[in-house]
């Protein structure tokens, strides 16, 4: 009985020490710019994403919808990626649109990112993104 | 203590499933149109609730706003429900909505679904949501 | 054999328990003027905050931004902390913001309230806050 309350109070601790695990994720730019947010943090099993636009350079440049979408995808995998996971961890998305006849441009591109099942979702048109992006989107992804 | 040890090990494997365990949720209208989201993930005891709207059909039709917004709860309701969870075991709400002088014709509603306590709740006013809808909400259930 | 087993199932008997472990809290103001959300929501590890503006007749005053962001994350602050949590719990942010021209404003505020690594966060600029806002900020901590 002694021995087994022993390997009980040690899984209990095992439980608290991967309750502690901590990560967070920046990406280049918000590190040289000393931008107040991480790209990502994960606690345990679950990663938060930041809300994700193109590049300022890029959106500056006038990039077009599609390429917009897909920078911005492209940079949350990258995020989803540098903790352990793959995008079909991804179980909540948040895009905040500046003009909604982007919805179809957008999901063609989004679609391509994920296979079998789809994160839930909001699509939101917002009155306007830093940088003048047309995108914004946010996640949380969890491990399976 | 070898027995106590197997038990221990035991409870790490089945602790680790559950984590694993995934569920999507999908209405009839999102998969009769191929529509690229759930509208709830459940992963362990956590469910995701997409960003919900009126259906498009009644949207068209000029939906009063307390009649949109009860559609709206009901399929939040829906979703929950399909996940084996009741609207009290909701702990978050996004609520995004094109006019918040329908902010009091919206709580009318949305106070109807809630015993005892309520969720922490945003409340944001958008400047355009799909199918010319008033109201989106999205929400995060956990499991008692 | 029989013993170990015993404490196995305690053990996922305490793990039930903690799991449904839950906390509400709630201002003030919320109370008083029964507004239909809670300010934090505390499920075992995790809070989620409110959408938190400043006060209603600070804004009705015409508070300057600067003092207003402050007063917003004293606010969160003060439900993290009501969670038994510090503000370097909290990983991720969401910013509902009417006017991005007070993207630095902002930031010079919300950058005192973290030590060392930045949650994840989302900036988003939308048409319009309850009682003329110019932030709403919600937020996730998880306990250490």
């Amino acid at each position: 009985m002694k021995s087994s309350l022993f390997v009980g109070v040690l899984l209990l601790t095992i439980g608290a020490t991967a309750q502690t695990d901590r990560k967070f994720f920046k990406s280049k730019v918000a590190t040289d710019l000393h931008l107040p947010f991480s790209s990502g943090v994960l606690t345990d099993h679950t990663l938060y994403v930041a809300g994700t636009t193109a590049d300022s350079a890029q959106l500056a440049a006038g990039i077009a919808p599609e390429a917009e979408a897909r920078m911005v995808m492209e940079q949350i995998k990258q995020t989803v990626q540098s903790a352990g996971m793959g995008m079909d961890d991804v179980v909540s998305v948040q895009v905040y649109c500046t003009d909604l006849a982007l919805y179809d441009a957008f999901n063609r591109v989004y679609t391509g990112y994920f296979h079998g099942n789809f994160p839930a979702r909001a699509f939101v048109g917002v009155s306007k993104l830093l940088f003048g992006a047309h995108f914004e989107v946010a996640a949380v992804a969890i491990k399976k």
